[in-house]
This record gives C-alpha cells, sequence and structure tokens, in this order.
C-alpha cells in the first residue's frame, strides 16, 4: 500500500520512513508529489498540527497521508518549547540556536527538576477517515550537548533509564524508545485499518 | 517607620519605592545597609523567589523586608517565561533580547490567543512574620516595540482596557494600574501590622 508521508524535514522524514517502511508501507515524500500549499503549524497542540497536515496532503493528493508533529516539552518551562520546538530560538528550523536557549534559559534550574519529554502526535487521513495519536519519550535535559546523532534537542536529552544522549544512540535503538516510533507503532493498527 | 526594599533593579525599585513611599514608609535600599549574601532566585514560582528575598534581607539586616519578583505569563507559552522574565533569552537582564525573543516565538501565534498577564509576588519578612500576595496584570501580546516608559516586556503588553502599551503609559498611570502596584497595595495592611 501506498502511504505519503507528509514532511519536509529530511532527518524527520527519514526517521518516519525506516519505522512505517519497515512495516511494508510504500512510502512517498512530498518530493514525489505534485506541490501544493501546504498550512503553516499555527494550532496550539501537536495533534491539531499533525492532523492538519496529514488532513491537507490527503485532500491534495488523494493518497492516504501519515504526518506529525513533534517536539520537547520541558517541565521547568511548563511543557515549552513545545509546538514551538522547532522556532523557540525565533528563527524556524535552527537546531543550535534553540538547544543553546534552552540550556540558557535552565542555567539556574537544579538538576531534580529538569525532567522533559520528547512528544510526538502522528495523525493519518485517508479514505477511510483520519486519527491522530500520541507517543511521550521521558527524560532530562543535561547541561552540554552530547553527541552528534539525531537532531533537534537530542544532543541535551538523556531518555529515562539511559545514562546517553538520544544524540548518542544509534538510529534504531532510538527508534525502538523515541516518541516517534511510539507514535508511529501506536497509529500503525489504524494505518492497516483506515488505509483498506 | 523603616522598611528595606530587597531590590538590585533600580528600575524596579523605582517603582517600589514610589508606591511604598507614598504610603508614609521610610524606604531603604540595598545600597542602604551593609552588603550580605543573596540567594540566586531559583525557586519555581514567583512567590517562593519573592518570600525567599524578602527573608533573606530581613535575616541578614534584621529590617523589616519587603522584596518582589515578577514577570510576565504567556498564555500562548503555557505562562512562560514566568520566572524566567528577567532571563528569558539566556543571558540576565537583557530586556532588549528577552522582548525581541518573545516575539519571535509569538510571531505565528494569531491575535486571538496573545493574552499575557504582568504578575508580582510581593513578600514581607519582619519581626512580626511573613507573608506573600500577588498582583496581576491581565492584556496581550502585540508585535512591534512601543514606548520608551517602564522596562522589561513593557513596550509589547497592552493592558486589558487599553490601547497603548504599559511603556506609553506614564509611571502614575502605571502604578495605579500595574501587577506591582496592585501586589503593594495587598501588602499594605499586613506591612502595617506585621511590622508594629
Amino acid at each position: 500500500m501506498k502511504l505519503l508521508l507528509a514532511s519536509r524535514n529530511a532527518k524527520k522524514l527519514g526517521e518516519l520512513r525506516r519505522i512505517v517502511a519497515a512495516e511494508g508501507f510504500s512510502v512517498l515524500g512530498l518530493d514525489d508529489v505534485p506541490a501544493f500549499p501546504e498550512a503553516p503549524e499555527t494550532e496550539p497542540t501537536f495533534e491539531g498540527n499533525a492532523l492538519a497536515k496529514a488532513r491537507d496532503a490527503f485532500a491534495a493528493t488523494g493518497l492516504p497521508s501519515v504526518a506529525d508533529d513533534s517536539g520537547i516539552s520541558i517541565d521547568a518551562l511548563n511543557g515549552m518549547p513545545g509546538v514551538l520546538s522547532a522556532r523557540w530560538s525565533g528563527a524556524h528550523g535552527n537546531d543550535q540556536a534553540n538547544l543553546e536557549l534552552v540550556l540558557g534559559q535552565l542555567r539556574d534550574v537544579p538538576d531534580e527538576r529538569r525532567g522533559a519529554a520528547f512528544v510526538c502526535a502522528a495523525a493519518f487521513a485517508g479514505p477511510g477517515g483520519e486519527t491522530v495519536v500520541r507517543g511521550e519519550w521521558r527524560g532530562r535535559i543535561i547541561r552540554e550537548p552530547r553527541g552528534e546523532n539525531g537532531f533537534g534537542y537530542d544532543p541535551i536529552f538523556v531518555p529515562e533509564g539511559y545514562e546517553v544522549t538520544s544524540a548518542e544512540l544509534s538510529a534504531e535503538e532510538k527508534d525502538k524508545l523515541s516518541h516517534r516510533g511510539r507514535a508511529l507503532r501506536l497509529l500503525l493498527p489504524h494505518l492497516r485499518e483506515l488505509a483498506q
């Protein structure tokens, strides 16, 4: 079955593709279909943004579509950066600036209050209907970046039960544990059912 | 009666002094007393920080002491910058950087979701005991700074019922309306009673 992954973030697309392709879906990206106007991510929730993106992609292409919206939710920032994770420093998609800003904001926050969660809402829209699910990955924010894998806030996030950052995990390890892996695995039964 | 205002922020001290002095208290600042070690503001609430500062000042000087902790709580940022208002951009006390960061973070947030409140916790610690109160000032965050008065986030905050920013109000108007004015007026009866 063909499935459109409605993301323009190359690294995120890679993660989504790996996880979904392993389930036997034939995966297309936005570069494989004619361009269509994409709505900005202005919903106040991950779920709202993911669903809007999947819905727009399905409406424009007729292909069963999966989209995600994800980010990091930091306890000491009342759950922010949240839906603003990719533009936390004001500019969009500057991983380094976003990460350094978080480290600066948390400089005086003691170790026992540095809890956080990576959150991913994954949405599907297709001929059979639409659905949205949520995956979370708890951990804590450290004080200096470590690791070269992953992207975004990975170098400052140490998952619960680990001593390494998510940027120090291999892609395969990360997929097993991550918010995006969890959300997509929650979505798979719906995909199989709704896409028929 | 002598009252120590435990703040090192000159503009904030000016506001506190104006409001409290009008009530007939003889106001001292930290520069008028011997130096003592000041604890960093690491509490997760305005109230906790204000009380810690007032308590430290009273313990060190024996003078009835008032302290505040204040900031801006923005709805679309889940109540942040909150206690991190003065160091939101990572550096402490860079009003311009903090304000520009907020404008960048809210760039895609539509007008109907730009609500905010200035919040001030004002604490007293003296021989008669201690107390802490909270004043709030609701409004919204605009898209370009306006006005030269005040400090901090004043140029991007338009109070409810107004069309001008709090940086376009005179000091006297601001004192009547502001979070700091409200909190201090809530504190005054306690001051009179507890300081005796």
